[in-house]
């Protein structure tokens, strides 16, 4: 083996298995030279060779850097690079337009000033005060009637369906609308729990009345009677997660389970969708006998959410600054949905498209087969719901893209589904 | 037999058996006294008893629990009760010495300009450049060497186990070294493993060797190593929580066992500690054979922690705050506890004083009998480990108390135990 190779093969394994860091600085050619006992050329030598296979990154005047992108594991590293997708229409985005940061920043920065309240752990349940805001918030919006002391507050759906998870008996089993929340269903199944598909006979049934299907399909209210009564006469607990009800804009409103039930609805909602998806602030709002079992056993939880933005949030509500807020999103969403439509019949006058029931996403139906790679490649991301007969549908979420960019990427979108 | 001790002997039994579990709330004495139809003083009598044989803890407000561990981990402290206490020596606490809002704040706002990166949800790892961060962190403080995609953020170590649990079989069996992380506990409990004490046959070991005990014994290098073989060889999973560890401060730096294992460490550490408890940033560094299981299940999980504080953290530690903000809290939290010792030898002069290995506690004996409403109703929140003997151990941490009013907490505390 040439000497050079060998310098190579040493630092590209000090790479792979991490004893060498993404970012770190390796040893200077100089030093590598007397470590290794060789000469300047042939470090050099290893060190292109390693440029130019992206194991290192050479920056000029302060030397070699392992590269970002090298991995133990190149394909798990695909998950953690951002897409190459120029406009992502796949969902799960605000845009700049929809959320006044200078605003939000004032309360955030007014939170940090309580030192004195930073300086201890939070409540099991969360901050008080925020607690008694969503008490006030949620039944003047949804018409919940539920005290302070029900309202947990967690870092997203996911650690409030853990700690529901551990209030509930496990083997039970538990009903989801369709295989779409994955997340849900694994906890449960994690916990033990039998997961079904649309048993209306399970013990659990989970729904998202405001969100159900992929296209935000409303669930109406002759159904929500049913449902409401059904597991009533059959005791059985259901959960109603209160997805993206903010949004419905074209639809009359439709009551919430929680307001039509008795003490057997678990109401869950989040206000990430509302302000910004990085801000880990959901809820959930515990019936009678689950929120005791809580209480009796509060010493093994802990509130996930963070202090300073809890406090922050208190007051955004109690200044009404959240109703505005979903007042602004749902008028800009809305607005950039029936735009993106129309562009798109004028461009796709054969395929069909709807604008889904709450206004935020658009189901693309046309004729023409092609893989997520091929968007990928054009710099578009969508959301493929399905192949079937030769046509594919599409999800399209436009809230993510400003306005303005709406119709550049209707064309390449376009593009994609026109050439062959 | 005298009513009271057939009362004292019932409960008993049930703590015993483990019919009723340590953490868990007793029933009321009117409760207790209409189940055995006996008088309110009978039950008084016997709760008291069991009180001060250590059995059961009363805590104002909410009732009587069982006792030796009815305490959570320390990271996770929750503020159950809201205390009338003007000192709180229980722990889990920062005070504003101790920590730069100012610095902070500016870290918060500078990551609340990036308005781009908050548009989007987190990666279900956290964000990747804090994974570097803390790779590198961890990296030169510990010698753990991981690379940032086998590190897994989230908003505290109770959304961490979850997720950890999830990746395990169920069915294992879980060691942990007593009973007081009941937190953790009962995570594992819950997902279905066989929760055992100090048993070194068992499939997962979880240990804090940072924190062995609740006044902060430090696990000697030589158990480190039999730790680590004997997992090795038996093809066990150890946990190792470094809790506290940025605190040793008198003792020498013990390596982590990580550094020592070979493949079946997952190394576990939070900041809220270092910052402050309400910032809800840990994370944990699992196997390679986990994170290839977690990489295939991406889709299941979710960012629990904010977007906000993780981008401000990544570029706190890049910036060597973390490192300052260590040394600063070792001093400060150090010289608060040999005061606070120093003061309260002076007052006590019979009590046992001494401080706990990690110089963050101090441990009191003292041969008066006094209740936890004793200590609430002077003004002073304390934790009391055990009574015996008609001794009593109190664990002292005045960490969130001003250096300025030591002297005055701790006479509160000895008038107490003073008084008759």
């Amino acid at each position: 083996m040439k000497k050079y190779t060998q310098i190579y093969n040493i630092i590209r394994d000090m790479i792979l298995s991490g004893e060498l860091l993404p970012g770190e600085k390796i040893p200077s050619v100089r030093k590598a030279a007397a470590n290794y006992s060789v000469s300047l050329t042939t470090v050099q030598s290893a060190y292109f060779e390693l440029c130019a296979d992206g194991y290192i990154i050479a920056q000029s005047k302060s030397g070699y850097f392992v590269s970002g992108n090298v991995h133990s594991h190149p394909d798990e590293e695909q998950a953690d690079v951002q897409s190459n997708a120029i406009y992502d229409l796949s969902g799960g985005l605000a845009d700049e337009e929809s959320f006044d940061f200078s605003l939000w920043q004032k309360y955030i920065k007014s939170a940090l000033r309580q030192s004195e309240r930073l300086l201890s752990y939070s409540q099991p349940k969360g901050e008080y005060d925020l607690r008694c805001a969503i008490s006030q918030y949620i039944k003047e919006k949804r018409n919940v009637i539920a005290p302070p002391d029900r309202i947990i507050i967690g870092a997203g759906i996911l650690p409030l369906l853990h700690i529901l998870c551990s209030l509930l008996d496990k083997k039970l089993c538990v009903s989801f609308p369709d295989k779409s929340f994955v997340l849900g269903m694994s906890v449960f199944a994690d916990y033990g729990f039998d997961v079904h598909i649309r048993d209306k006979d399970a013990d659990v049934i989970y729904v998202s009345p405001s969100h159900m299907t992929r296209w935000g399909d409303v669930m109406p209210i002759k159904r929500r009677l049913e449902l409401v009564d059904y597991s009533r006469k059959h005791n059985s607990l259901v959960i109603e997660d209160d997805y993206e009800n903010e949004f419905l804009y074209n639809v009359k409103p439709t009551p919430s389970l929680y307001a039509l039930g008795k003490d057997n609805i678990i109401y869950m909602s989040s206000f990430s969708a509302m302000l910004l998806p990085g801000i880990r602030v959901s809820f959930m709002v515990l019936t009678k006998e689950l929120t005791e079992k809580y209480n009796q056993n509060a010493f093994r939880y802990a509130q996930t959410a963070g202090k300073t933005e809890q406090i922050a949030l208190c007051s955004y509500i109690r200044d009404g600054r959240i109703k505005s807020q979903i007042r602004k999103i749902r008028r800009i969403y809305s607005a950039k949905t029936k735009k993106l439509a129309g562009i798109l019949k004028e461009l796709l006058p054969e395929a069909k498209i709807e604008i889904g029931e709450n206004t935020l996403q658009i189901i693309l139906v046309a004729k023409w087969n092609k893989s997520p790679e091929e968007f990928e490649k054009a710099g578009i991301r969508v959301f493929i719901e399905k192949y079937e007969n030769n046509r594919i549908t599409l999800v399209l979420s436009p809230s993510g893209i400003p306005m303005a960019e709406l119709e550049k990427a209707a064309r390449l979108l376009a593009d994609v589904l026109l050439c062959k």
